[in-house]
């Protein structure tokens, strides 16, 4: 049995998080913490849990910490994240970090998108990214690891076999992602008040969303070849969900069905990606840990669509896999 | 042409108050007033008015607003809105008030719900309710109107002509009502913050809404019969619109189009009430100044159902009706 | 390992049921049948489960059911699933009725709400309706087991605990439900098309809705007491949920905590029903198989408030428990 | 006066169509068309018009249309509209026409992509395509007019300045646009049922939609240039918007305001074009006739944002706009 802590237990992940974790068999939540409701049961923050997990919530105190769990999740935001990381990692305890503190492999890069030092610059760039898909080696044997990005994950599954098998142009990627209003976080603010995002669709942070280096650095870590991304996200009236619409040069002429059958060939064994000749609706994969991927092809474009939980595959789904695989355990107990 | 000012014009009534205002060939907006976004451009905060009004939002000053208007809609919370309300009344102004802060007959009872002492006591008592249908000769030799809640207007106008008639017991009244979340205003909340409001059905305030005396002041000023009125509210995910759903013993055991016959007789004449055999929807009314009612009868009871659009004669529509009365127009124009 | 088949496997209460069915360790699916999509693969049809389970609608033929499985799910509508149901019984399968079919005592009750001769009057009557909370040993011993309908469970859970302990009128009970739209099934029709049930909110089948009577029936048999519920269904503008808003009189003038007290004792070692003196939200259970119930009281009223998932503790959740019941396993097993 | 008549008035188009004719000053609907409901209110069909408009569906029949109406809008599905325009401009009605049986200029491409022969070749190729900003004068003079598709409206609008000026790649151009679910008409369907819409986001008819075409006719009618659109059409959760984003490369490297001001001077004097540098939502231009433009630039790429009411100015505000100028009214009257 494991003993697990969730730092920032006061959000969506989160709160998906354990919601995935009472359902695993070796696993036990015996810890959280938070800035806020101090002191409090973790159902007065999120009834959904009312009777399901008897904590509450404690101050951040690694040691603290490390007496009362062997694995951690941190879901915190960047900056915040990476010191509280280190924290955790001095006292010896597994961790698998939602922020983007771990993610990138340039220091400069991180500098110029999030605007911070990096407060961990040792360990920055030698931590797995936490794609089993592609780095399912280095993740089974680290002892932390990068969950990765809702948006960057629905654009490097798809794109990655391609541009690995040289079947479409790197250079020109354009990535047209939607996403439900959770990817947002948890914390009110005007443009995710209910009357402002109902019955409404937006493009956002355009031509600047964070997510767009993180698409370019890891498809050269995948595949070894330099792309270029450019990336707009959209703000869909919905709970959760991500469908990219991703559009490229067809550069050796392929058919639908070649396209379908080299993304297949990349993915055999990988039980949480299914590729198919239909289009998928992020319904398909609401409340999992899926990433449905088809393509289709026009004039000389290639348009690969992929589907996506943000709080599933795109967040707290893909870290009970890191969990999974850091653990021993079989990939997709409790997913 | 009639200078209208708007005092406290950040919120959804007030943006639905100028898109009725800006079709009403009578009126120009010269004055918007807000505590927030000072010397801002008002489409700024309501991009939906690009291009259409040029104003920029100003402090409240009673004076300067005499100088540049003839008319105010003041919608601020209570407390706040009696004290501009006596300030525009001393500069002659006429004006609407949307908030609770006159709507009332007893001191006692506004102290005790409202929990404060009132700012104007002399007024307090004497300001006519705007609901034309009821009050409308009031209304038309009024300088100061107080407008409607959205529940009790979606509770008073089906129930009035069956008290007055004494076809359903007035001492045990269960109103249920459902509103869109436009209802709730437009300042964050996390109840409101579009995950936690979104694909999700709640009550509030339970016994405890301050609409409960409303209903049962009005109906009593209404009809002169007393009314026990309980009130609940729930919360729809949708921007707009009101259902309220009100069962009462039925005294003369009279048969669906007997009661139908007798609330349509009431409202003969009356433009925005449409009674009908018909179970009507939120989305009959949406975004207009209609309130539908329907009646059913069942073992003893009668079910009355009413419809209107919380911002249109629930709060904006019926200031403006108001706003038609008070100078002497068309009761319909613009609505 | 129990061999399970569904018979009317394309509605969404079949859906629902493999997604529990397939975290279900005992559980095999191995057949499916419909009188649409033929000889199709499930997923074509559910898409959701695309590479999850691998059978095809086969049409519906009792000995054929019998040799690929031990036990049944039942999903058709009334009058047709008696028929399924007695030859499914026949062959000396398991089944668990999702119709009304089994629910009700009295023959002329069924005829004269639904319609038509019952089908198989011999056993009408004598199954137990699958409430574990009330009827626990009587469907461990079944063979038929009647699933409550969705409604009903959201009124009888809160009130029978008062009706038995004669602390709420029996004779004068109002239920103001709502639901979301799955309960209205997957039958495109225009009330339930995207753009006539979004943004709007409606009663329907205002005191004429099957479940009257239903609520009535097993209230008795389950307090041994006669009821009198007035019932008024509303949907919702979402996929799922129902919240139910009780009303009755408080016969002995208890306290909330007094009441709560009372629902909580009844329902010790129950393990789907948490009550709380919190407003429970429907994403509250979203997903689940919990009823979450509350109360208030106001004036001389009782308010009781329920929550459930529709397709939860309303179908397919419920479904499952009584399954696990009538094989001996742990109730909440894949629940 | 001018008696307004509508064939095939069941739709959302129609009812969109006639809730804005009931604020022109200049008209009247005498004659509402239908294949269903026929010697019915409207009201039934569209009781938001409950108490409005007192007509009755007829059967088509051209020559009684022209007894009673001066104008006909045609809401007839291709193919069937283009029989239906033949009988009326017999008849010596204008008619503005919704489907698409006009909008283009080659037989060949209409049928290829509608699969039909079209019925009426000899008038086909040299009607007026209703987008009064590029095509005001020959509409001012038309008897009948092509209304233009709501998506082909979302990209010529912010394209077609930048093509015609060089500014942006005519050959490779992407139109990736988001609907809401009135896009696809009143008829129910599967895809569009509550459940399968709602809370979930999904492409359809990816490289196959029939307004690909049409974008690239009209976009050359309107600046002389050839172009290559790739049209990639989204369904949104809600109920009414559009918002297209469109990717092309930056030729000339102008920047933003550059761009902006390129459009901006296209659209001097044309009241329902709104530039503006802020990213607009669907939401603000719910329920009018504006399109509103922004546009991002990133590396080499030009990104175009446009916001527009599918129902407003992609349709039936367009329509009331094509029918003013066709009749010398004021080209913003009633909307």
């Amino acid at each position: 049995m494991i003993r697990v802590g969730i730092v920032g237990a006061t959000g969506y992940t989160a709160l998906e998080l354990i919601k995935i974790l009472l359902r695993h068999p070796q696993v036990q939540v015996t810890c959280v913490t938070s800035r806020e409701n101090l002191g409090e049961s973790i159902e007065k923050t999120h009834p959904s849990l009312r009777g399901l997990l008897d904590v509450r919530f404690e101050p951040f105190d690694a040691s603290r910490i490390a007496q009362k769990t062997d694995f951690v999740f941190c879901c915190l935001p960047h900056g915040a994240s990476a010191e509280s990381v280190m924290a955790l990692r001095q006292q010896g305890l597994k961790v698998v970090d939602f922020s983007a503190d771990y993610r990138l492999s340039s220091l400069d890069v991180y500098t110029e998108w999030y605007g911070i030092e990096h407060p961990d610059q040792e360990t920055f760039g030698s931590v797995p990214y936490g794609m089993p898909e592609f780095f399912g080696e280095q993740i089974a044997q680290a002892e932390l690891v990068a969950n990765p990005g809702c948006f960057p994950t629905s654009a490097i599954l798809p794109l990655a076999p391609l541009v690995a098998e040289n079947l479409i142009d790197p250079s020109d990627l354009i990535v047209d992602s939607k996403s439900g209003v959770t990817g947002a976080g948890r914390k009110p603010n005007l443009a995710f008040h209910f009357p402002e995002a109902n019955e409404s669709f937006k493009a956002y942070k355009v031509a600047s969303h964070r997510h767009q280096p993180e698409m370019d650095d890891i498809l050269e870590r995948a595949t070894g070849v330099i792309t270029g991304c450019l990336f707009t996200p959209h703000l869909v009236p919905m709970d959760r969900g991500i469908l990219s619409t991703i559009y490229g040069t067809n550069l050796q002429n392929k058919s639908e069905s070649e396209l379908l059958d080299a993304i297949q060939a990349k993915y055999q064994g990988c039980p949480f990606i299914r590729v198919t000749p239909e289009l998928p609706t992020t319904k398909d994969v609401y409340g999992t840990n899926y990433c449905d991927i088809t393509v289709r092809t026009n004039r000389d474009k290639i348009i690969l669509i992929s589907v996506l939980d943000n709080l599933g595959k795109g967040a707290s789904g893909a870290a009970v896999q890191n969990f999974n695989l850091m653990n021993g355990f079989e990939e997709t107990t409790a997913l």
